[in-house]
């Protein structure tokens, strides 16, 4: 998706916009908390996350839970922390209901006893949906600014 | 806190989420701006402030200014500006009105004629309360990734 | 300017709040994708930017159009990506409806096949304006903390 201008309609009222940033608040610290099945049930029964690293997009909550759990696990026993942070979140409505978002994400590492560093600069491409009243990641495509 | 997903009645409506991006953007700007006693304001009379660098939480706004006063002046003589950025913010209101809120914090550091660098990678969770309609920080536990 | 406490009437609206954040989101993404005579759309007609590196700020959207043109070409033969981020942001509604924004403003920057890393960080101060409904930006002033 190229970067565009707000076109009339494309604008998230306040409440909606609000309720991403909380959504992705919430979302990454059930990821980097390792809760790996919490965080799986932030995407929909059905959700897709492609990553560059990943050779194709995994689907559905319990792939999704299986790859954080592993990765989780390796950075534990590693002594590594990761924060995840979204920014500059462009929230665009479609006429559905679903939302189109295009954000910065920036990944951070920390090693015990070890200066924290920059570990990743991405963008992330979401589609979310709302089921039973709550945001969902249908779709996610992450690009990676050194690939 | 471990991190948890949304509970019924534990979402912060829009204004409330803005008024506390809000409140932490100018109460941050005070911090920068090395403006101890207006910083110490934005803690309620009593408010407490714990770091794993203190030996125990400070608490009070004489306390609190008197801490960040002394750090100032010792940036300044060193030719360091810090930026403390809050992010990826989860705001929680309890019952009563006060809001757990729990966020990453980044704090960079510049040295004049230096490149800029991330110095520190930190989870802040606070309670907010309202004083005379005024968000204040009436407790904040911080914790850096790498200890 | 001086970071303040918030005086009553100095308060955005929760919705306004959300629309410079939005508004900055969408800015961002138009100059990192080097679009640049949209991002120059984003500048009022008479628009400034004034940043350190500048001998005098840049007046009208023509002369911020080249700017970044110049800019992107450079970056994009050096396989340069860079993101812009702003943070901490500061609403002050004026009474004639303008916007005084004080934020940090944080730029990434990536070689193709490099590690991401942490290139800028400043402090951007806009005045925002609106007109034919949407939000510009009138004057921009930024500095770094390393200069």
């Amino acid at each position: 998706m190229t970067a565009q201008l707000a076109q009339p309609g494309e604008i998230a009222s306040g409440s909606l916009y609000v309720e991403v940033q909380q959504f992705y608040a919430r979302h990454m610290h059930l990821l980097d908390s390792g809760q790996a099945d919490e965080w799986a049930q932030t995407f929909a029964e059905d959700g897709t996350f492609d990553a560059p690293t990943m050779p194709e997009p995994v689907r559905g909550r319990a792939a999704i839970a299986a790859g954080v759990a592993k990765a989780t696990k390796e950075r534990a026993a590693a002594g590594e922390i990761q924060r995840h942070w979204h920014g500059m979140v462009d929230v665009r409505p479609r006429p559905d209901g679903a939302l189109d978002v295009r954000c910065y994400a920036l990944v951070f590492s920390t090693f015990k006893g070890q200066e924290s560093r920059l570990h990743r600069v991405c963008v992330c491409e979401d589609v979310l949906v709302r089921v039973d009243g709550r945001l969902m990641v249908s779709t996610r495509r992450v690009t990676r600014d050194d690939l």
